[in-house]
């Protein structure tokens, strides 16, 4: 049995939308961010990421975190490579140099889109640490520019990133994305970006996942 | 055959320290950073990251990439588990659970550890765009004080990452904590990294990489 620490409104929204993908039960236990509540430490206050009952799971204090038969891991995209190709199927690879490609887009994830995405999210939506700042936005989607024509040019074949289909290095890399969506200035000047954008999002696991997340408190 | 793009004096260093320790053939075409040169277009420029010729390569203008059996790939992390998976032996994984793990702290390395080694190099040693500021290395050797209590509980069990051995994880990590050489400070608060990190770095494959590293111009 499968268990997902991490509320939805956090990167654990990656790997809950896996687990859907995958049909997979699973025991979701919502561990919410330490910055969010006014005193973590707190008797009353819920389990968070800087509880010792979770820093027990996640000595870095990071949400999600995973435990599947004994083994736990925490790094939301490496949590959803190790799923997919665990429970095998269409979403995880094909052999050796498919796997190479997951894993490539999911750290491109990381390293050329998430720090500017994130800056989107908080500099022109909300920012759960501080006020907004409308320069920072304006420079993180000035960094995107480049990154989104990267990604266009990959759609261009199929419409997916690996092997001509719906993988989890599209899962992986749409959620990083969605952080961009205030951005749209963006997904007009990449087209493809944007069609493969609503495409993953309209996937029933998707759209499972989301509707929980609007109704978590 | 393997390619391998990139300069030593760039993260593909890790990738060509992973195919000493694979005892692989491989080419090495010496793609230099474009920031490194007054003019990266000039018509006697040397081939870097802004040159048409390697954007046909990786149209990230990043290095390392490779090329093998038609198969291109960028990230250097990714590069490296693909290296290791696609070669076999005892630096890739045994079975989905420990491919888990090493894909894990290979995203660590990427997600909480390389943004401020990276910074601790440039504030401390040399910053290849401008001048050094202690402030910034200052935060960053206190950003990286719990990264490093967590890698060092990690390796309290057997020295190593995953499975008890030296894998594609220890390389990858080592090649970020690395950077973080100009802060003792914190290698003294946490002596196992320190003697993992000279162990990795005593193994005859890095020695042979760093030995081309000091040769390069």
């Amino acid at each position: 049995m499968l268990t997902i620490y991490g509320v939805y409104r956090s990167r654990a929204s990656r790997t809950i939308w896996m687990a859907k993908e995958l049909g997979l039960d699973y025991r979701h236990v919502p561990v919410i961010q330490a910055y969010r509540l006014p005193d973590p430490a707190a008797a009353d206050a819920p389990l968070n990421t800087r509880s010792p009952a979770f820093l027990a799971v996640n000595p870095n204090g990071r949400i999600p975190a995973i435990e599947e038969d004994g083994l736990v891991l925490h790094e939301s995209l490496a949590i959803n490579l190790y799923l997919a190709k665990r429970h095998g199927g269409p979403l995880g690879p094909a052999g050796a140099a498919e796997d190479g490609l997951m894993t490539m887009w999911s750290f491109w994830a990381m390293t050329e889109a998430e720090p500017h995405t994130l800056e989107v999210l908080y500099h022109r939506v909300a920012n759960p640490q501080g006020p907004c700042d409308p320069a920072r936005a304006e420079a993180a989607v000035a960094a995107l520019r480049a990154p989104f024509a990267v990604l266009d040019a990959a759609l261009a074949a199929t419409g997916f990133l690996v092997g001509g289909r719906f993988t989890v290095a599209d899962l992986n890399l749409a959620e990083v994305i969605r952080y961009a969506g205030a951005a749209p200035e963006l997904f007009e000047a990449a087209p493809r970006v944007q069609a493969w954008l609503a495409a993953c999002q309209a996937r029933p696991a998707c759209r499972a996942m989301m509707a929980e997340r609007e109704r978590e408190a």
